[in-house]
C-alpha cells in the first residue's frame, strides 16, 4: 500500500480549485482525505472527486492539523489570514495567491528550479507564480544556457479566467448582449471587453506599472535566477475565455543559433514545439493541455541576434493548478 | 467658385472603399464628379455620396483620363493591373494597397513625412503605409528628435476588419454559433477566431515573417527616416471587429524623459494622449475617430531608457481611407 496524504483545497469552488481538484484526480496523486473549504456562500456545496461528492465547507471553521498539505487558491487576503494558522498547525502549504514573501514561500516552477525545494524544511510553504511568469521560465529555463538573454520584451494577452469566475460570465454576458444588439452594461469589468483589448490588468501604480507585471518581472528573474535580466512586460486582457497569448522578443549576445533553439525546445520537458510554419492558439491547442505551446521561432527581421517566440498556454492548469500540484509531487517524498 | 477634382475610387464597395468615401464628404474635399468603381460582382450597386445615390461601375471598363486622382482601395492585384493605365491617362493616384514599390509611389504619413510629396511629379503615385507603421509614425515622427530611439518592439493586435468585409462576417458568425453552442465551421480563417488570438497574418516566409510585419518595418524606417532602426514586430490577429492596439516597447539611448514625452504627445497633430492612470481601448475610444490614442506612457520598470506605450487607432479611418484624403489634401494645390 502507498503512503496516502490529507490534503486541504481551500478555494475548492474557484476557477483554479475545482482544476486543481480535477487534476489531483488526473495524476493520481495520493490523497487520502480531500477537504474542500471555501466561504460561507459555497458552504455545503458539493465538487465531485473519484466519483465522489465532496462537501465544500468554510474555511474559518478547518482545523489545519487534520491535513499534510494546503493548497491555497481563494485570492491573497485568505493566504494572509489562513497561512498562519495551516503553518502553526504543522501543516505544508502551496499558495496560488502570490501573497507570501518570496523569503517566507520562495515561487518555483519545476522545470525551472526545482533546486530550491531542497533548501526547505517543513512544514514547507512554496508559491506557485503568476501564469506569464511560469509559461515563460518553462520556456526560458531550457534555453538559457544556450543564449545570452540580455532583455525579454513580452506582450502577454491574458484570458479573463485570469480574473476568475465572474470574468468569465461577463465577457459570456457582453458577448450576447452585444450580439444581440441590446445596451452593453459592463459590470466587472469598467468597459466594454467584448470585441476589445484592455491595455491594462489591475491599477497601475504611480510609475503606469500594474502589480501584475512588476509580479511578472520579479518572479521570471527569480524563477530563471538572472537577477539582473532586462524585462518589458505589458499585460492586457484579452476578450478569450481560457488560455493565455503571449508574444515574447528576446535579445540575445549574439547571433542566435535557431537549429539548436528548435533541439532544446523540442526535447524539453512541459513544452510543444508546433512545427515549423504552424503556430499555436489558446483555444486550438493550449486549453485542457498540461504543457506550454511554443511557435513562430524566428531571429529578427535583420537582427540575428534577436529571438522572436509565441507561447499559449492553459492559465488554469500549468499557470496554477498543475503547476501547485507538480510541486506537491516533489515535496511529498519529504512530507510523510 | 474654388476649384473642383474628378476622382475615381477603385474598390468603392469595400471596408476601406466605404469609408473612403464618407471621409471625402466629411471633409469637403472638393469633388466635382465621383467615379466609384469594383469589380463585376458589385457593378450596378450605389453607395450614397453627399445625399445622392452613386452608382458603382466596374474598373475594368473605366476612362481614367475622365479624373484627375484616383484612389485605389481593391487589393494589390487591382493596382498592379490598373496603375498602369491611370498614369498613362495622366491621372494622379494614391494606393492603399502597398502593392507599387517604393520608388514608384513614395510611402507618406502627412505627420511624419510630408515633406517626401514635395519632390514628386505629376501624375503624382503615393502609397498610404500599412495601418500599423501609420499609427506608429504618427507618434513616433515627433519624438524622434526628443528620443535617441535604438530599438522598437511591437505587438500589433489587428482588428479582423484589416482583411475586408469576410473576415468581419466571419467573425460574426463565429462568436453567435459558439454562444448558440452550434459545431463551429471555420472559413475565412483557418480556425476559431472567436474568443481566440491568432499568432499571424497571413503566411511567413521561410524565415518565419510574414509579408505584414516585413512591411511594417521596411515602412517604419522610411517615414522616420530612420534607415537603420532595429525593429521587432509580431502582428496578431485578434477576435475585434475595428481598431488596432499597440504595445509598443522603445530602447532609448539614455533615460527618457517622461515630462518631456509627454508634452510632445499632447501638442503633436493626429494624437490624443489619454490622461495618466487610464488607457484608451479600440473600440471605446478609437474607432470612427481620426486621431491615434497613446495610453500607458511608461519608463521600464526599472530601466529608465525603456519607453513603453500602448496605442489604438482606427485600421480603417487614418489606418487607410483617412491617410489617403489627407494626402490627397496636400496634393490638390498641384493637381489642377
Ligand atoms: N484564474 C487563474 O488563471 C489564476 C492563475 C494563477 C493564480 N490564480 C490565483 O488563484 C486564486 C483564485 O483564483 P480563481 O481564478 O480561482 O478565482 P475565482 O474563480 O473567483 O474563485 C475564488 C475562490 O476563492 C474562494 N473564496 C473567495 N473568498 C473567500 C473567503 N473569504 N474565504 C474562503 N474562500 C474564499 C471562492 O469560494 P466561494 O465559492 O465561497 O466564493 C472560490 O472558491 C487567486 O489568488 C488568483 O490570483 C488564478
Ligand atoms: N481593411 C483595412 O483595415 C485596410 C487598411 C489599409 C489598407 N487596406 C488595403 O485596402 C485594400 C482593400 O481592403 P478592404 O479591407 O477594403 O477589402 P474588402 O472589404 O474585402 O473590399 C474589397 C474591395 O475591392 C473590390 N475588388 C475586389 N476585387 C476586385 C477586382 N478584381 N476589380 C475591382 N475591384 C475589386 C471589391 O469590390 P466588389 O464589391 O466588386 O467585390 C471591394 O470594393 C486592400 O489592398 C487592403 O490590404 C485595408
Amino acid at each position: 500500500m502507498t503512503q496516502t496524504f490529507d490534503i486541504a483545497v481551500i478555494g475548492a469552488t474557484g476557477t483554479v480549485g475545482e482544476t486543481l481538484v480535477q487534476i489531483l484526480e488526473e495524476l493520481d496523486f495520493p490523497v487520502g482525505t480531500l477537504h474542500l473549504l471555501a466561504s460561507s456562500e459555497s458552504a455545503g456545496a458539493s465538487v465531485p472527486f473519484r466519483g465522489k461528492n465532496v462537501r465544500v465547507r468554510e474555511v474559518d471553521e478547518f482545523d489545519f492539523s487534520k491535513v499534510q498539505l494546503a493548497f491555497f487558491a481563494a485570492g491573497p487576503a485568505v493566504t494572509l489570514s489562513f497561512a498562519p494558522r495551516a503553518t502553526a498547525a504543522g501543516c505544508s502549504l502551496i499558495d496560488l495567491s502570490g501573497a507570501l514573501p518570496a523569503e517566507q514561500a520562495p515561487q518555483v516552477v519545476p522545470e525551472a528550479n526545482a533546486h530550491v525545494l531542497d533548501g526547505l524544511r517543513k512544514p514547507f510553504q512554496v508559491g506557485s507564480p503568476s501564469p506569464c511568469a511560469t509559461h515563460l521560465a518553462v520556456v526560458l529555463a531550457p534555453l538559457r544556457g544556450l543564449l545570452g538573454i540580455q532583455r525579454v520584451s513580452v506582450t502577454a494577452s491574458l484570458a479573463v479566467s485570469a480574473q476568475g469566475r465572474e470574468a468569465v460570465s461577463e465577457l459570456a454576458r457582453q458577448t450576447a448582449e452585444l450580439l444581440n444588439v441590446r445596451p452593453l452594461e459592463p459590470k466587472f469589468f469598467d468597459r466594454q471587453m467584448a470585441f476589445n483589448l484592455l491595455a491594462q490588468v489591475g491599477t497601475p501604480d504611480a510609475q503606469g506599472h500594474t502589480a501584475l507585471e512588476k509580479r511578472l518581472v520579479h518572479e521570471l528573474r527569480v524563477l530563471l535566477d538572472l537577477p539582473l535580466l532586462k524585462i518589458s512586460a505589458t499585460c492586457v486582457q484579452a476578450p478569450v475565455f481560457f488560455g493565455d497569448s503571449l508574444s515574447v522578443s528576446l535579445q540575445l549576445a549574439g547571433p542566435v543559433d535557431l537549429g539548436a533553439v528548435n533541439r532544446v525546445l523540442e526535447s524539453a520537458p512541459g513544452i510543444e514545439l508546433v512545427e515549423e510554419g504552424d503556430y499555436p492558439t489558446a483555444v486550438g491547442d493550449a486549453v485542457g493541455q498540461d504543457v506550454v505551446y511554443v511557435g513562430r521561432v524566428r531571429a529578427g527581421i535583420d537582427d540575428p541576434a534577436e529571438l522572436n517566440l509565441w507561447l499559449t498556454s492553459d492559465n488554469v492548469r500549468k499557470g496554477a493548478a498543475l503547476n501547485a500540484v507538480q510541486l506537491a509531487q516533489l515535496l511529498i517524498k519529504d512530507l510523510a
